[in-house]
């Protein structure tokens, strides 16, 4: 039934008769069922128990009306199964109290039984879809290799990230090697995911928005188009998201599904710039949902219309939604796409 | 003799017989001899008086041999001499204590004679002048509207830029008042500057970066349009720097003379876009120079090819030089440029 489904389709580039909308970070601290239970767990133990954690996914299928769940979990997760030490403050970010900032300290990583370790997960996709009920489909993702090392090496958030971009330039031999290990359990991750339910997998490359098109690929696009390769999808669609980056050229020849697009390109100019070859997913400013009714219904229209008629776009915000969204706001935004968008599948 | 250098004509597409360079930030943190005197007086201390500014932007033309000068100075000199109070902490950022959240606080903004306050800025560009005594040319600078406009209602830096974004939504007509005034005090401020002896200006629009395309030919691009059409430059070339834009073609239509381009950018394709209409400054990564030397040489000769042959190019980093930067590795840069380049101008 998932295969048949909106948001499915429309990954795959097949003639839906309106856009499917999602929200990139929907099951999290702007809905007020989110903190209820937030309240009473640290965010580690809700990614832990798939009780909970399937819990809150689901909740914005209820509430905000989206065609596609996306498990609730961390990208971090990785990295802690393989004993780095994790602390995750949801208003500071994610912290690492012993970084990465030598070749050793790589090979000192537990990288044997990284995905048994993160066997929680695949019992959150199954308790998950077992709620779902086939409503929607369920999204499973991973950080890229990229951004798993720059959290890993920086050790938190970064203003100019100069301590990865030291790294990789003066032992790069490492960098790539921590890259290839990241690479190989990415893989593995999502082939579990899929095959624990997930009827689509996205790769989040945040931090492709800090690298020079040469170091792009190099340093991650080179690992996304292995992961690409090597996945078992089974034929779940596979999204890329790299933020930031300046031209999709090079992502229009990996082998996946669809492209996420910030909010800061139009999506029409980077649909004609792929030639179609790709679904596109995106991309209004998520702070538009700050914004007055009237103005969320034009930006929506805005980028309906910059897409334009046809196959292949999935409508979502540019990048996350931000915690202090008014839910209201949310679900009139999604109810928006669903009422403007029929038109353009005429 | 200014109107000679290599810098200046490289601004206005003229043949040179190497590529010039400047670093933006290049009197700051990095040089030991900048820190010296940070360390007796504070950094709001340093803009207002005219020896010590003029002091600590000479000392990059003897120290890294730049070819051009940047007047040390903030780009929130003007909210402060509009009467906010200002506290700049350089580890942390700039701080309004009271940030503009509604129209009435507009309102009581000390627009009249904002320029008049601002007269330290003069003396230290005429004082600036004679330290140089001619030997490179002397850039003046200016935040633009919009990136003013953040700080002023954010208060300080942000991750996400809700507040302000907010602003615009929601009281669109309150924020195009502001960024108005500012537009009218920046044409005041940058014509007083190269009446002042600035043989250059440059517009650094910063957080054009988290706008939507529609958003920032709205907010941004439009004051900073007008503040081209109305500077009074006797001929001195005005360089507009909006980071992070997906694309330059509006910006080509600008009546400027060079568009800085950021390190995510190949500045060969922009020179393309825009049909080697302007002038491109830019745009090595400025974490290139935490590399070994190799690198750095690679990496400059790559920004180089990209360009390519030909007239219009000033070297630049794709954003200002970060404060750990040794000071070795950003001497070799300048070498490696001017030792690079030459072949570039056959």
């Amino acid at each position: 039934m998932n295969e048949n489904s909106l948001f499915i389709r429309a990954c795959k580039r097949q003639e839906t008769e309106r856009t499917p909308v999602w929200i990139m970070r929907q099951a999290g601290r702007y809905l007020p069922e989110y903190r209820a239970i937030r309240e009473k767990h640290d965010f580690l133990t809700m990614c832990k128990t798939p009780e909970l954690a399937s819990e809150v996914t689901v909740q914005p299928i209820d509430i905000i009306k989206t065609d596609a769940a996306i498990l609730f979990s961390d990208i971090l997760v990785i990295p802690e199964a393989m004993g780095m030490n994790l602390d995750i403050i949801e208003s500071q970010g994610p912290v690492f109290d012993s970084p990465i900032r030598s070749a050793k300290a790589i090979e000192n990583l537990n990288i044997e039984g990284v995905v048994e370790r993160l066997n929680y997960v695949m019992e959150a996709v199954k308790m998950t879809k077992e709620k779902l009920a086939g409503r929607v489909p369920l999204i499973g993702f991973s950080g890229s290799p990229w951004t798993l090392a720059c959290y890993m090496v920086e050790g938190k958030g970064s203003k100019n990230f100069d301590i990865i971009k030291s790294f990789i330039y003066n032992e790069p031999a490492a960098a790539h090697r921590l890259l290839q290990i990241l690479a190989d359990s990415i893989i593995e991750y999502l082939n579990a995911k899929i095959r624990a339910g997930c009827d689509a997998v996205q790769i989040f490359d945040t931090w492709a928005s800090i690298l020079s098109p040469s170091d792009f690929e190099e340093f991650s696009l080179k690992y996304i188009r292995y992961i690409c390769e090597n996945l078992e999808t089974g034929g779940a669609p596979v999204i890329v998201f790299a933020k930031g980056v300046s031209s999709y050229a090079k992502l229009a020849e990996l082998k996946c599904d669809s492209l996420g697009v910030d909010w800061t390109k139009e999506i029409g100019t980077v649909r004609k710039e792929i030639n179609g070859t790709k679904a596109l997913q995106g991309n209004m400013d998520p702070t538009v949902l700050f914004a007055p009714k009237q103005k969320i219904r034009e930006e929506t229209e805005r980028v309906l219309e910059s897409y334009g008629t046809g196959a292949g776009h999935v409508f979502n915000l540019g990048h996350g939604i931000l915690p202090k969204t008014p839910v209201e706001n949310t679900q009139y935004f999604v109810e928006c796409v669903k009422e403007l968008s029929a038109k353009y599948h005429a």
